[in-house]
């Protein structure tokens, strides 16, 4: 029998992102799906909707609110967390790396150690000694990993991602995918797990606009 | 003993305030805690934040995920819904009529009817045979209640409770309050709930600001 997936789609400097990077594995495992990271740039997708910051930047109130309530929601999840004094903080380098690594096993603690930089120590994210730093003790030559995170071809991939998200439909992060299915936000993780749990177990099989 | 209260800031005229307006006697009726209802105009503070229209109609991805997401928190909680064909819909009169009428007991049972006539039955909502009509049976006398909705005073307290709701920072619907603590979305009822009972059992007094 097939492993039921969900695909993670998120970017390293949202902080809903960083809430559910912390949570998915364990959701997961818990229910026996299998998840894909897909590291992608929300930056691009905002411009094509036509805005020229975070949606978050550009109402005041609701920016505020945002962070009382992801600092309410990691609260209530157990993480640490502070506003960065930096939003939204540059990210190419890092998720460009982040690509690099997609599918290799020590992808997922990469990233939430980079979101960790970014939403509890408040450093920057980017830089070439940050990114090292955050490789110790995960590969065994950050070296070849950073060289190749600079090719030609992981830029390329990194455009193609998001070229892939606004395909997809994706307008913010994180976003899950359970075959067809989308759900957008960190609110509903524990739906699309369940929705991929109840897909392997057939009792439900959803089309997309099935659901109105 | 103070019965802990949570104040519900809705929009005749919002998909997610119709989600909470189902949902919110049952939930607060288990914790114990006192549910007072202020209807509002959201659109004015649309207006006020610089959107000609509701944000969801400003970008049309977000807007079709949306629809596709009510339709499945609908589903989640045991609630019948249809995408209704005008959105938003015109509220002002039903509006004004629930602003008459806050505090009596009929209103939640009448603001519910409402939203299901727009979120359900795909019926228009504003005019004055349909108001008369949702009127039925909750009220004895539904003429001089339509006479008060339509008074220069009933007017003016409607102008002046979305007036109140840019005081406190709303910036969309549902909305509830805690004494100062504010949670946006139907995602955030049951936690706000929450905050109300804590509240009360004084383990946590939360101050605005003390979040972060």
């Amino acid at each position: 029998m097939n492993t039921p997936r969900i695909a993670f789609w998120f970017d390293l400097g949202s902080p809903y992102s960083h809430l559910s990077a912390a949570r998915i594995e364990a959701l997961a495992d818990k229910a026996a799906v299998q998840v894909d990271w897909y590291p992608f740039l929300l930056g691009p997708i905002f411009k094509s909707m036509g805005w020229k910051d975070s949606p978050f930047n550009e109402q005041p109130l609701k920016r505020d609110y945002m962070w009382l309530d992801v600092a309410r929601q990691a609260r209530k999840y157990g993480m640490a967390f502070k506003r960065p004094s930096v939003f939204p903080r540059r990210a190419l380098s890092a998720t460009r790396l982040a690509v690099a690594g997609e599918g290799a096993p020590w992808l997922p603690e990469f990233c939430r150690r980079v979101m960790a930089q970014n939403f509890v120590d408040d450093l920057e994210i980017d830089s070439l000694a940050s990114i090292e730093s955050t490789l110790g003790g995960l590969v065994e030559d950050s070296q070849a990993l950073i060289e190749m995170a600079n090719h030609e071809s992981t830029k390329q991939r990194t455009r193609q991602r998001t070229e892939q998200a606004i395909q997809l439909g994706i307008f913010g992060a994180p976003t899950f995918f359970v075959h067809n299915e989308m759900f957008w936000g960190d609110d509903r993780l524990e739906d699309a797990i369940r929705h991929a749990q109840l897909i392997k177990s057939r009792e439900v099989c959803l089309a997309p606009g099935d659901t109105e």
